[in-house]
């Protein structure tokens, strides 16, 4: 497993998919984001294109844990696109985000077979305590989601500026 | 004197600690943190049992140089965390806080005897420019406190998704 | 080209110029600062003494580009400092952002005199989302930007608290 951490557009995704790209056979691409609009459907729809005849797409807003133990034991990479949008969407429901972080987590043990698994997430604790009491929250656990992913991880990357840090 | 700098949640005062726990001898724990309500102070006091019998807890909200002074004389290890938050105490007293950090980084200076200290702080300056005024001041000290504490240390790390990197 | 990035009050133009100034020659200092009052003017006229008779100062809020092929061109080293603030410089006026980072990326590339760039920029996007549509606007640009920037660079640094780590 290899954690992809990264700012807002630093490249992370782009890092994930390249290193995903070199391994033959089928894929995986978990995506976390919900279409909202036109302008993202779109987007959506080109990113897809771009990714190639390998990769199948599961657009999953909320229920990833499943979905990834689902990835994991057949397809040969998965690549999980990401994490804090995944945890702004739980925050966004009636769900315990506790629950639903221990099922993620949960989801992402070690397994015995071969599968690879990308998972990329933002880093958002580098800022200015915000104001708003949601977005301290959300801080938090993205904190709190990140660390735990990170420990699982064989690999920890940081990436600044689409420039990739090994870090672990 | 080693530095420990992070996001949010990202596991530097955990991992500030392990460090100093293996080194034998009695410890200091300057908190700069104020319980302002029942949460908080279990909390603390939650934090104070983990830490166990080898160390000492000085809650120190304000006039952390007096303290850090006092145990870097007296005991094999200081830990102080943090720096942000002392800072954001100062701030919003009538002191000067340039004269403040003055008095901070005076007591770090390198003393002959063996005592190790470790200091706790956040990176707060890679986000957007707050809108705030007071924010916008809180990330400037910041910077220039990090900066200053960091020069004079012997190690710098950086930490993110607890995984810490070794910058200096 | 040397990047060099970090967050607020970092470091990141006192460590481009200390390694600028190890250079013999002729420098010139880009500044994209615009001088909005007294201290303000106060403060780019005190860096300019700071720098010495060695260094000419451009001050250059929004055509870059320009600015930069001519004193690639003249010019041993040429320092560009910051990035960011020439980004919301120009995000503040009716031109194409995307039009004018074009613009600046084509300046930038490699050319065959031996002159060396510097360049500063802010890491801006390891925060929370900002709720300000602007602020979302301006960290998408500065992200897509800093990437390009980086990616024509023969090294890329990371500053934290004053310490800079070599990414690239």
């Amino acid at each position: 497993m290899i954690f992809v951490l990264g700012g807002a557009r630093s490249g992370k995704s782009f890092f994930a998919l390249k290193e995903a790209s070199k391994i033959r056979g089928r894929k995986a691409f978990i995506a976390t984001a919900e279409p909202f609009d036109e302008e993202m459907k779109e987007r959506i729809e080109r990113h897809k294109k771009e990714r190639g005849r390998d990769w199948d797409t599961f657009e999953e807003p909320l229920m990833i844990a499943d979905a990834i133990r689902e990835t994991i034991s057949t397809y040969k990479v998965t690549v999980v696109d990401c994490l804090t949008l995944w945890l702004s969407n739980i925050m966004h429901t009636d769900l315990d985000v506790n629950d639903e972080i221990g099922r993620l987590i949960e989801s992402l043990h070690p397994t015995k077979n071969d599968s690879r698994v990308y998972i990329v997430s933002n880093e958002v604790g580098m800022g200015i305590v915000p104001d708003n009491d949601l977005a301290r929250k959300f801080r938090d656990f993205a904190g709190v989601l990140n660390r735990e992913v990170a420990e699982l991880s064989d690999a920890v990357y940081l990436i600044a500026a689409g420039t990739p840090l090994k870090i672990k």
